[in-house]
């Protein structure tokens, strides 16, 4: 079965095929078969250590009592991690589209930032972006109910750019004034800490958007009631996405989704192909075969 | 009539029926009967009662004064409601099954604490959650307008589970990228109090969700740009759960909900049984005589 | 015209009627006349008066310099609302009925102040309760737009009532279990300000609502996991209760309302009767002629 | 083509047309042409530069170092700006007109501060009220679906006027009552900063908004209860509006709206014609020439 379908991929695309790149990409890439299950069950623990370990590194009382094993730690993930990433490039068929995609450049920030550390320090934090690369946890458990979930929410967004772009402009405008405003009413009584405008836009954002710290806080009557004013159309203007989006949901027909399987095409790095799919829906590159099918 | 249930019953569960248990059982676990409703509302003002003093033992001022006298009160009804445990547990016919109910280990966790605290003294306090014990007040009084309203509230929540998972990801995510942005950039200015990822997760948090205490506030130009983007981020996403409760339940077509009646099958302990009937509508056992029928 | 009307209402309830007293009523509860319009404007502008001076006599740097002042416009403006509350309670026929009104009880909440003020001298500023009083703004300059506006929130409020109450008392469980919570985490550091279990509680509903003073704030790193848990549940929850308010008001059948006059029945105090309605529509009891028909 | 069109506009306007005035108002006021196009953008630009001037002004550290480059570059900016401003009164027919219309507004409050700031230094801060003029964006780039979606926002929020009002007057109301009472309880206690009404009416504010800054908090037991309730009945009442706009947002009905061009009639300022219009919907003076068509 599987000799026929390469023999007729090889008559598709006129190139030999690589046995071991193949088997490569399809542990790495697809979480249909045993062993790449485990390899991303593997990967995914990985990630969480790694993220955990990141996270203890920035605390100081434990960075001072375990800094050496944290360190060795790290540098143990981060080479598997490079070297997933060049056996990534290694087997895909089309290395560019790899790299310049989502979760290829996600991976690359998950291994840049510990050797930019030797030479920047505070840089190799940055390794907690790694935790981006757990977003591919619902292809590979086959979660397409929280996908679909997940697309119902950005169609949603999608349908409502318009209106989230001029809600934008909007609150842009409006902090600017305000700051402003409160800037010159302010900006005398260094107790109130409205030391610019730039501070006082700052300020006016943490108000509007109802957060409220209180390392800035009106002194003078006059900011007071204008700060009274602007909680107030906060607290009413967060109704207006709030309305657009649940309209946008309600309107919405729900399309019947078929079940997907986790394979990612070889050739193009397309996805979301069907449960039994035999060849790329886009590029039409044959497909491995579903463990299960 | 009740004699012939018995016998009909005796029948069916082929097991020799205790009158004193059942008595037990129908005061302790129902409220449809007079004295069962005299015991659950005595019990339902000791709950209260108790929840007061805990707290009130917890303030200083008033524990200095009336120490004793507290400590009293709480034994007393502590030893009280271990008494009522065991009864429950007695009168019952699968102790194991209430044991593990929800509302099992609620009355189990209401007796634990003070029993702890002669070990672990600050673990007395955790007796405050003796309130859940409350949450059968809405049986008892037979207030089932207010469980379809709490009924309505859960189906829309479980059928929106799959978009709030999705949802909770996206803002864990969100929080451990933007804690650790913040930290990079805040990290070098102790008197921001960002000392740390975690802490810096947590204040994304406390910004995300529009909180802002204000116990770590960004004091650098970049962290205060950032934050306001996290502000208006949070102000905006907040729309989306928003969006899809309100969906789901314009969505849910009204079922008409027949009235309940507040008696609890001694032998599985399944509750919401029709007004009127005879039979437990899981298991067959007979239910005890609706005083009002 | 008058005069017949008189003659049959006289048939109807059998009673003398009082021409002094019904042209102070038609004054003072009515604004359809002439007099009745100068005479309510005039209140109007005297409420916010008397409660801008109540306002600046509690700010101490304007008490101080204008104290005799204030007090002597705070006891001028207290005389002519004891007088007219005492003509209100002579011109009506129901005195009673008047006395417990809303409207009754908030016409005596903005006199007795000052008098208690004598004795109690904090209570005074109780006076800016007056504000109330401005509620009868609505109907005096016909607003009903604006009145219809406020019976939609209304209805959607009472038709959500089961939901609101479940929903609250879930509120209260959730901050009395956290608040506990935090106590045994937090109340050892006295710096966190977890001081007693009712404080605890005060911050679970700071922290749920996410208003977020700041004033207690965890130290542990339990206790802002647990705040972090706090803040995105409070986040969460606070879809349902617009979800419900929405899908109300979305399921509303709008009921087109006919015009409503302000003229308010002399016998049994009820109000909104329609536009040229010549009796009470609760008592039949002949209302006043509507100066503009 | 234009000739024609010329020679019938004059029949109609019976004024003489000046063809510098034309070409300036071509040029200023509309960006369909080309170098309407180029004008509009550097506009625009000079706006931001010129914003961005302002605030850089504002901040000290900045402002020490190049005070004078930053004064320079202000003043040539404004009188770019003042020079346009004559313009477009110039180039228009009705100048009275433009200098009361909204951009008219906000194009003289773009340049008064400046001068302003002659005598009253802080007022010159104001100039960051130039970034209103980026409304204008919208119409330049032919962003119609957005301004869309801005209309849909201003229809739903007019549509629900009545009830905005109504909400307003509710939480007027509410923060004065709830600020009396909060000085009352705790205003004898100066550390909790309740110092008068105004400002607990303001603490009120923050509260019920659930902004929260902290620098007024409550410190009695009474008082910190009356908190709760205010910030609950906050979190709860922030579902009304939200439930309001939602159902007008379903409500609306689509109306397609045909593509505009980005002309302002020269006599009568009304904009917002059709593409391909060649007279004024209002007025019926000549529009130019649609450069695309």
């Amino acid at each position: 079965m599987k000799f026929l379908k390469d023999l007729f991929s090889d008559h598709k695309d006129k190139l030999k095929r690589n046995p071991l790149k193949e088997k490569i990409f399809e542990i790495i890439f697809e979480s249909d078969t045993y062993y790449g299950k485990i390899f991303n069950i593997a990967l995914l623990s990985l990630i969480l250590i790694s993220v955990g370990l990141v996270m203890m590194e920035s605390v100081a009382s434990i960075n001072m009592r375990y800094h050496k094993l944290l360190v060795v730690f790290e540098w143990i993930i981060t080479v598997l991690f490079t070297i997933e990433y060049a056996l990534r490039i290694y087997s895909t068929r089309k290395p560019i589209r790899y790299i310049f995609s989502f979760y290829g450049i996600v991976d690359l920030l998950s291994i840049l930032p510990t050797y930019l550390g030797i030479i920047y320090p505070s840089t190799k934090y940055l390794a907690s972006l790694r935790i981006l690369r757990l977003l591919r946890i619902f292809r590979i458990f086959k979660l397409t109910q929280f996908l679909r979930g997940g697309n119902t929410i950005l169609i949603a967004l999608q349908r409502s750019r318009a209106k989230i772009v001029v809600f934008l402009s909007f609150i842009i405008l409006i902090v600017v004034v305000i700051g402003s405003l409160m800037y010159i009413i302010e900006g005398k009584h260094p107790e109130s800490g409205f030391t610019s405008i730039p501070t006082s836009i700052y300020w006016a954002v943490v108000t509007l958007t109802t957060v409220g710290y209180g390392d800035l806080a009106p002194v003078t009557a006059l900011g007071k009631f204008l700060s009274s004013v602007v909680m107030i159309i906060g607290y009413g203007v967060i109704a207006v996405p709030t309305g657009f989006i649940t309209a946008e949901v309600i309107r919405k027909k729900s399309i019947p989704e078929p079940r997907e399987n986790t394979q990612v095409c070889q050739n193009c790095h397309d996805s979301n192909h069907l449960d039994g799919a035999k060849y790329c829906k886009t590029c039409g590159f044959p497909l491995h075969r579903d463990m299960e099918s």
